[in-house]
């Protein structure tokens, strides 16, 4: 089985290091290739998601992805910043489903800016399509306005966008996902503004009639983003589109305290993926070997789930991610007082260890 | 001065009554005309923002505002919904300022689900731009796609738009509110995907020369949704477009954990307004005489502050809540232990006596 290992940028090398280990221990039959992506591909090749990387993505069972992005590359045009990689990835290989967990950890709870009665044991799933939408709707630009008001000034304007067979392909992701939790869906939009957001809650409520045993809900994204924090356990699985997915997952993300340990996939209709820590590249602590693998190795371990029909291997990882938290082994983003302070590296051997 | 009082739907009514006794015991030359809005005028006239309600807005010097919407009326074709009355406000008024603070009183930290070191003392200031972006761009609607890949299937559209001037414009309100304040202005977009945000971070760059005693900082919005969870007090003014800002003040108006707290102030370019309590209608707890009445009144206070330039009066109604909040009294959604539950009306009543 072949995987493509995309390091990235910032703390992506170090922490995909860590994940690499982690597939190794379990097998040696893992051939995992490696390739530049963002700006570090920018650097040697002039750009951030250069062909041979594509290829190879194209190529591979499924993607290990670390984190893309540095302060350095901000002053580049756009088509060349580090974040196009992500997605010309997402676009060029139809990953249109994105898994987002929002999980808190019991060990981890007192991390949170929530009381732990807030979030404690906080088990929730977004899933956010991310083919469609603003992301990649046309027309767009900037240009000089025709508009009677605004002559001759510059204007910025994008299209949101969703067709019906897009609608339907992440409506049956969500509900099937429901099926094996609690069997509630939450589909977020905002369909009192929009006409984008009407069509995607009329397909979703025609699309539920195929899964009588789950219960679908709606909600406008402004009040999704206030219940989130409010009562963020009501949920079980949220389904929105790729901007609303985009604010809603990281707030999501963030309801848990621990960010560090929050892994993703986005998939294509086939169940080949990409796989990377729900965080970002974090610049500022590049190199200092404090960053935690804990989410790129438990992207590695929805990898074996998802794409690679492995979930007794998963299993394994998942449960070995159990064992050093309970063991009380913390990276900086996690650490509490009466815990023990670790590398991205001892955290990595721990985790080997418990394997 | 002539206010235009529109109670709505919901508990509209129960709270607008307050406001309107809190300002009738203020001062008795106040020319209050009341007309109905949303739900409530859809049901006597056809439509949710009567003419004649318009009108009355119009020739007023300000509006205080209650609340529109009710389940009764979701099933009417969008145009007649009750938000159109509040989209079709800000649109025929220019109301294009929104300010939305998100305040957490002493008195109240325990009600928040965030811990009470992160939102102990919280005030922030989310400015929102309300007459352009997504909510008003066109071309929109639902039509059969031409796209090959999905040809005849509904697709639906919107487009986000925002020109220069206008960007300058909540720019610059925004910078005027920081001197005020902590002199930061933290912008939010979305430019590393988005043509409208690239327009609105260029333009608020070159507007911040005019403002070099103000410090301004970009945050993406995915990121601004972590940080309000993560760290909320580290903001001061956060400026934002239409969209984003519907989201991001709801959320960080739960953060409190005392929304039934929240005023806000809707303003056009000579600082007549619109106020309205930042909560919605709440048809659920409607004609229980339970609603509380808090937030209409800080409202009534902010119109007295920004449109009709009283400024010692505002203060005053700001004391008397205040005085009520240190007295224990709590309607029943701040209510906590060793606190008193009081109505609708008596919380009326005692900001009245208060005064
Ligand atoms: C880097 C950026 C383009 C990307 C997005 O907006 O999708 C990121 O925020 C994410 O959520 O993966
Ligand atoms: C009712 C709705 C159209 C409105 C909005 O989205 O602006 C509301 O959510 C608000 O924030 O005032």
């Amino acid at each position: 089985m072949k995987i493509a290992v995309l390091p990235g940028d910032g703390i992506g090398p170090e922490i995909v290091a860590q994940a690499v280990r982690v597939l190794n221990a379990l097998s040696p039959k893992f051939d995992l290739e490696t390739a530049p992506v963002g700006g570090a591909a920018y650097d040697i090749s002039g750009h951030p998601l250069p062909p041979a990387t594509l290829k190879l993505a194209k190529e591979a069972d499924a993607i290990l992805f670390g984190a893309v992005g540095d302060w350095r590359y901000d002053t580049l045009a756009r088509e060349l910043r580090p974040e196009q990689a992500i997605l010309g990835l997402r676009k060029h290989l139809e990953l249109f489903a994105n898994f987002r967990p929002a999980i808190c950890y019991d060990e981890l709870t007192a991390a949170s800016s929530l009381k732990a009665e807030i979030v404690g044991g906080l088990d929730i799933l977004i899933i956010r399509e991310l083919n469609g939408d603003i992301y990649f709707g046309q027309p767009r630009g900037i240009r000089s306005s025709e508009l009677p008001l605004f002559k001759g000034a510059r204007e910025g304007y994008d299209t949101m966008h969703y067709s019906e067979p897009e609608v339907i392909r992440i409506g049956r992701v969500a509900f099937e996902a429901a099926r094996k939790r609690s069997k509630k869906v939450c589909s977020v939009d905002k369909a009192n503004v929009l006409e984008t957001s009407q069509l995607w809650r009329d397909v979703m409520i025609e699309l539920s009639k195929d899964y009588p045993d789950v219960e679908l809900s709606h909600m406008y994204v402004d009040n999704a983003a206030m219940q989130l924090v409010r009562a963020p356990k009501a949920f079980d699985v949220v389904v929105t589109g790729n901007l609303f997915g985009d604010i809603l997952s990281d707030e999501a993300a963030m309801l848990t305290g621990s960010i560090g340990m929050l892994p993703s996939a986005s998939l294509d209709k086939n169940n080949k993926g990409l796989y990377e820590p729900s965080h970002g590249s974090a610049p500022d602590i590049a190199g200092k070997g404090i960053a935690n693998p804990l989410a790129t190795i438990l992207s590695a371990a929805m990898m074996l789930r998802y794409s690679l029909a492995m979930p007794l291997e998963a299993d394994r990882i998942e449960a070995a991610v159990q064992s050093v938290l309970t063991q009380g082994l913390r990276t900086a983003d996690i650490y509490t007082a009466g815990t023990q302070k670790v590398s991205t590296q001892e955290m990595g051997d721990a985790v080997v260890a418990a394997l």
